[in-house]
């Protein structure tokens, strides 16, 4: 599947996109979907986030390189933190750059969607709980990053976690060629085989300590390549077998 | 309205707590909440955590003398870090030592209820958004806090978030006397007065990052007097004008 939301005039509806037609579907993140047999061509459609999840949790440090760049070690165990759902918007939107920051930069990122209440799972039992896989941009304003030492300001602004287009279901992860483009520029190549602590060792650890719910998303980290945007940038993260989330940044109009 | 939110055989309901009646309410936190007319005796019924936020928002270090105890200077503008929902529990409800940590603390802090969604608020205008208040305790590993440095581990374990009892509305929450006891003894005292970022102050600052939602919580920082529980303590926050929020402590199972 390759699960899409759109926004309708009955509001927002989730559908399969297969080849330019969407596939409605009927359901939610905690019953599951299932076709409506009903159909159509996917047009101008908008696409909105694919998740509206009640948390991402998101993992620092979990690709060498960047931690590397980022003049810090490798953790010994995962090192995580939360972004609000009030910063999810989808492929299209806007990021938009707000007042004092002087400092703002992407990081594309494998986003894994959860579709079973996982609590305390084990390595043997985690990937059950997994729906599908997603693009995220962990969108960070490093200079309050730094400033703070913790992260509810530099990772948590509005329009700060563009997730999508779509979450793929039935794909092996562990080996995906993971992209960053700002106008076209390559600032971002890696592959998800570079994360140093695998998904599965992650959703042992993130559910160790907190219960992940279905349409949770779990932003794995992101690999080196780290450089600022401003307002007039386009951003592009592609991950393959999954697609392009593309995103436009903006100022804030009160910056 | 001192509102609660209690189990039925029918779910959770809302009701205003008064003089031991429960006067059931009916709405939402979208939709505002008023009175049925039906009323029924408190009785036995267990009370659940008040409020269901989409996000819970804490001030690290907001007073001065919790500050020095942790050795750390206050901050020129506040510090925030999240809370999962899943981390929420009710009154009664036991906050669970998982394992491995070798520390764990209550923080009892004023607990601000949203109940207008507020984008970038202004000194003149946040107020208007505030529902009420409650009680919150911010538990935290603190070894944890120390190792990761940020928080999303140390201050996200399920059940690290006990709120109530109740979302008390019509309150000047400016100097209200705020009490931590562990087993009878006195460990925090402190008012709310002795906070350095007051509630104005924080709602304009963390509505200038992130759109905060009806039922979402800020926890406002905690006093001086931090030290640790373990399985068999009870802890009971008291704040003047809302009431008491006690829990016991256990041991989860796989300590």
């Amino acid at each position: 599947m390759n699960l899409v939301r759109v926004a309708t005039a009955h509001g927002p509806r989730h559908a399969d996109l297969q080849d330019g037609q969407l596939l409605w579907l009927t359901g939610d993140w905690a019953l599951g979907f299932r076709p409506t047999g009903e159909r159509a061509a996917l047009g101008d459609t908008r696409l909105l986030a694919p998740v509206t999840p009640s948390k991402v949790v998101a993992v620092a440090r979990n690709y060498a390189q960047h931690a590397a760049e980022m003049g810090a070690e490798m953790p010994d165990e995962p090192r995580i933190f939360l972004k609000p759902s009030t910063s999810v918007v989808g492929p299209g939107d806007a990021v938009a750059i707000p007042p004092r920051t002087t400092r703002v930069d992407p990081e594309g990122e494998l986003g894994v969607v959860i579709g079973r209440t996982l609590t305390r799972g084990t390595r043997d039992t985690v990937m059950d709980a997994v729906f599908g896989y997603t693009i995220v941009n962990d969108v960070t304003a490093r200079d309050f990053q730094k400033k703070d030492g913790i992260f509810g300001r530099a990772k948590g602004f509005d329009t700060f976690c563009p997730i999508g287009p779509s979450v793929v279901t039935g794909l092996d992860a562990r080996d995906l060629a993971l992209q960053l483009h700002v106008n076209g520029e390559l600032r971002q190549d890696g592959r998800t085989s570079q994360m140093h602590f695998d998904v599965p060792t992650l959703l042992v650890w993130i559910s160790s300590i907190m219960t992940l719910l279905p349409g949770d998303v779990i932003a794995t980290g992101t690999p080196s390549g780290i450089a600022p945007i401003v307002a007039g940038d386009v951003v592009r993260v592609t991950i393959e077998g999954i697609g392009t989330l593309e995103n436009p940044v903006v100022d804030r109009e009160d910056r």
